[in-house]
């Protein structure tokens, strides 16, 4: 007797229509619910794809009635019966039109309580959900989230491979990088007292392909980050990696728009248009304050520092003579949306983006109310209302300071406010590909120069002749997709040229001996005939977890960790064996 | 001006025919070769797709003839030309009907002189084509491997897609199991002293994701084993990883040969048969003497023990005695193809597999030449002649020691032989399922049982009732695909009730503690509901080198690893900072 008891499954449990009445099926699942009504037990059979009901009468099997009676709440059964149309249609069920009399029934295994309800809307802890994991993934919204992510994945590769993309993969067992992220190191027991890393992107792997003239190259793949966590970082995530020769920057966006249009098509029946809209980095931090803008709703920066550079409020005019500027946001017609506890929470909201205070002033039905109106004259509060282009119901919201704090406090303020006033929709989406980043940016901790994306980028060509004389200034071939406030990708093209990556180096404050010793064989690759190429990486997770609908990427990972990169369920990572340490050549020195 | 000069490549370098003349065109890549003739310039210009052969003329443009003059090697170009007619056409390459004439050049990077040629034929040390991979990967030959992998990882993907597998992604960052081969460990920094394990394969996630009810699941997947390397093994390779729940044994079987079939008409455009032929590892083991028998030839081993148990060479007569076997294999009518010398190699062969000799029979023209004649009365020697149905022409080989020996020396020499007689086609496809494996296998070093699949393959139905009285002769409901002698994958049914796999458990030696610590999360995920479950696992590095008609895995893989797990490209695995290891809480401790 073979462990199924010779029944075969006809049927998953939400396929069943009116059409199928009167056809023997057999099911198998699980017991969502099971309840006794006028002699007769009725059963929701739940598998992945839906739930059917089965119904128990003694008329038709006192056998199959009988060990009905037994069952619990997740018990594991084979039910084989004929389709009924049912009395009592549920239109709220794909299968409600019908129902399954058994005449026979195998219980494959039992189940105790389990310890988390499996149903949609059950609000048990996050470290409960993931200790339970294999439970917690019966759920039907998690079960959707794996069956879209699935769906993604074969619409990307099917895409790209239409497109020539061929998927190749790339080593995890990598060389250490000095430079980006902390990595994930594996001691390698051959080579006692050297290490493996596991990389945080195939990027030089992929740029190696190109020199190997793959000509167009991606891999859906993991890459690992040792960073401590937040809400949507993990350890290990999973990118879209793709590189390709012989192209010029709108040549990726071009592709990679229509993999996305094509992506919100096939998985959720939205057709979002392209081409997106391009805008420069500079333009995104100056009307939005960020380098990922959410294009949602309005709420733009404006820069009043040319009317209040001299006004008699000295935070805002100090501001602008300390070489930074003053900006504000006109929530327009919105005044009475906020009342002083409000904007008191605002101003502790902005405080966290380093900015010293939020001035505002609401200009109501009773006129003009705010905290900076003592200090200036009239005419100044004027043109302050002029330069924000206010009127009444307006209520503006300022910060002074330097350009950097301005444009992050703001640029996280204008999204906290349109949070607060219900304006985010999940169902609008506003794609922009953010271009002409910065080439690098100054570390002060360092006292060094670092680069924005990563060494690799290009400069743009107009901004070439700056690299001896102000490299600070010179802008990237780099560009981001942004998807309402969040980063869905980025990339660039690369430097091919030999000499250019070893200036790129020696900017970034590496001796000649180190980027030698560093990327040597990567430098060499450029000798022997690198084609020009370029790539980009799109965050799978981020993705999915948009396309869901899901505010945290831990909905779409089957098995995440923690904040503090542990497996609730495996309780992974743990102790190894004194024995396998010594192969390995290491020893566990906690300092304190 | 951007990097390609405004150009837009319009084809690739193997795709103009003759329908192409009179076109204008835009191609870019690498020159494979370049001469001057008759005043012409011709170079032949090479991307992934193929060559096109390029004709610089100072009558259509003396600029472009200039720069064509200083082209070397491996130079990157782009080209803008129109499409000729060849005059002397080249049947042997796909665009051998056309040139294009060269209008306008760009010289997008220079070369300087590869350290290995670009052509299939080279034969320059592994070593380094593996320090120079990005250039070895250019030769049409590994260009077609890679396009191969992509093509067949897709078939593989949209296969089980269709049939309802969801690729679901399982950590890499995972837990150490004690049981399988050697861990590649990660130390955790957030949770100093305790280690990450780089996976051997999902097995308890996809059995988790079963328990979780996802049904079917599948992953192209990298896993990870810390073994002293063979030809055959990588410390990463990558697996088809499947489970399906509510099946048996043949159904798994039944969808996976249709896997391979569809792979083999997809890919090569080969027709393999199906249903395989189904062998029980019994069988194998008597026959071919290997559970991975390579069916394209016969030559099989016949058990003479009964014939020899009495007869006057010790040797044979012992070997039956101590409970072993005397086997032999008839090599039908070849027994001209054998000289002494070749014999003489033989016996050191199966030495290798510890044999302690090889008798041999020829039977030539001159009547019976064997070493072992002496020992035999004439009677003996007819009996054994006629246990192996032998005739004029044929050459007989014996192994006589305890059966594993005898298997597996003369399964060997079987292939050994048939190998030297050039019967190995490589466009013959022999593919088999054996089953019936044993659950077990006695561990002398251990002096334990050991599982021969893993601890979580389900016994026979037929066979439980040995569990208490017999274990090791129980049979485990397991099977592997096999093809010409390799195998290509494995799986079984898997034990799906918590006593049983708590039995299990204990058969292996754990304590009840021991197998709590180690698989608690695991055995108490079989309390709550969990469905009868199987699956296989396939060597997908294995299956691309067989069908690319490779030796090695290497050749199928972008960027192996050494024989000592190092890569001679990156030189990882390399030294890390102190400053890590610190953080880490890991020391380097080297025991002599």
């Amino acid at each position: 007797m073979d462990t199924l008891g010779g029944l075969k499954r006809t049927h998953y449990c939400g396929s069943l229509r009116e059409a199928n009445i009167g056809e023997d099926v057999v099911l198998m699942g699980w017991v969502q619910r099971k309840r006794n009504l006028g002699g007769l037990i009725f059963v929701d059979l739940r598998d992945r794809d839906g739930i059917t009901q089965i119904v128990f009468d003694t008329d038709i099997s006192p056998e199959a009635f009988n060990k009905a009676e037994k069952l619990g709440s997740e018990y594991v059964i084979a039910v084989m019966g004929k389709v009924y149309e049912r009395e009592s249609k549920n239109p709220n069920m794909p299968t409600g039109d019908i129902e399954v009399f058994a005449q026979e029934i195998r219980v494959l295994n039992s189940a105790q309580t389990p310890p988390i309800y499996i149903k949609d809307d059950d609000d048990v802890s996050e470290a409960l959900r993931l200790k339970y994991r294999y439970l917690d993934l019966r759920k039907p919204s998690m079960q959707r989230n794996f069956i879209l992510r699935h769906k993604v994945a074969g619409i990307v590769r099917n895409y790209l491979s239409e497109n020539g993309f061929l998927e190749i993969e790339t080593p995890v067992l990598g060389k250490p990088t000095p430079e980006g992220a902390r990595d994930y190191l594996v001691p390698s027991r051959v080579n006692t007292g050297k290490f493996y890393a596991l990389p945080q992107s195939p990027q030089l792997f992929k740029q190696l392909l190109m020199v190997a003239g793959m000509d167009r190259y991606f891999q859906i793949v993991k890459c690992f980050r040792d960073e401590d966590l937040r809400a949507d970082r993990q350890p290990e995530f999973t990118q879209i990696d793709c590189e390709m020769s012989f192209v010029e920057a709108e040549d990726i966006m071009g592709i990679m728009e229509a993999m996305m249009q094509k992506i919100f098509k096939e998985a959720l029946g939205v057709d979002i248009g392209i081409p997106f809209r391009r805008i420069t980095h500079k333009e995104a931090m100056e009307r939005y304050g960020s380098d990922k803008p959410d294009l949602r709703f309005g709420y733009e920066l404006t820069d009043i520092s040319d009317a209040v550079k001299d006004c008699g409020f000295k935070v805002f005019a100090d501001a602008v003579k300390g070489g930074g500027s003053v900006r504000g946001l006109n929530i327009s017609g919105r005044a009475e949306d906020f009342t002083r506890k409000g904007i008191t929470k605002l101003e502790d909201y902005v405080k966290t983006y380093g900015a010293k205070g939020l001035a505002w002033i609401k200009w109501g039905a009773e006129g003009i109310n705010s905290p900076v109106a003592k200090f200036l004259s009239e005419d100044e509060m004027k043109s302050v209302l002029q330069a924000m282009n206010a009127k009444e119901g307006d209520i503006l919201f300022f910060v002074a300071d330097k350009n950097s704090v301005v444009y992050n406090s703001l640029g996280q303020l204008r999204c906290e406010i349109a949070k607060n006033l219900g304006l985010l929709s999940k169902e609008v989406y506003e794609f922009a590909w953010v271009t002409e980043f910065p080439l690098f940016e100054y570390d002060e901790e360092a006292g060094r120069l670092v680069a924005v994306h990563h060494p690799f980028t290009s400069p743009m060509d107009e901004d070439f002749d700056k690299i001896e004389t102000d490299p600070g200034s010179m802008r990237a071939k780099a560009y981001d997709m942004v998807l309402n406030g969040f980063e869905l990708g980025g990339g660039s093209i690369r430097i091919f040229q030999e000499e250019l990556q070893k200036k790129m180096f020696k900017l970034l404050g590496f001796t000649e001996e180190d980027a030698q010793d560093k990327f040597g064989f990567f430098i060499d690759a450029f000798k022997y005939g690198t084609p020009p190429h370029g790539g980009i990486a799109f965050g799978l997770d981020r993705i999915i977890m948009l396309l869901a609908g899901e505010d945290n990427i831990r909905q779409v990972i089957a098995f995440p960790k923690t904040q503090n990169a542990s497996c609730p369920l495996t309780e992974a990572p743990s102790y190894a064996e004194d024995a396998q340490l010594e192969e390995l050549g290491i020893k566990i020195e906690i300092k304190e």
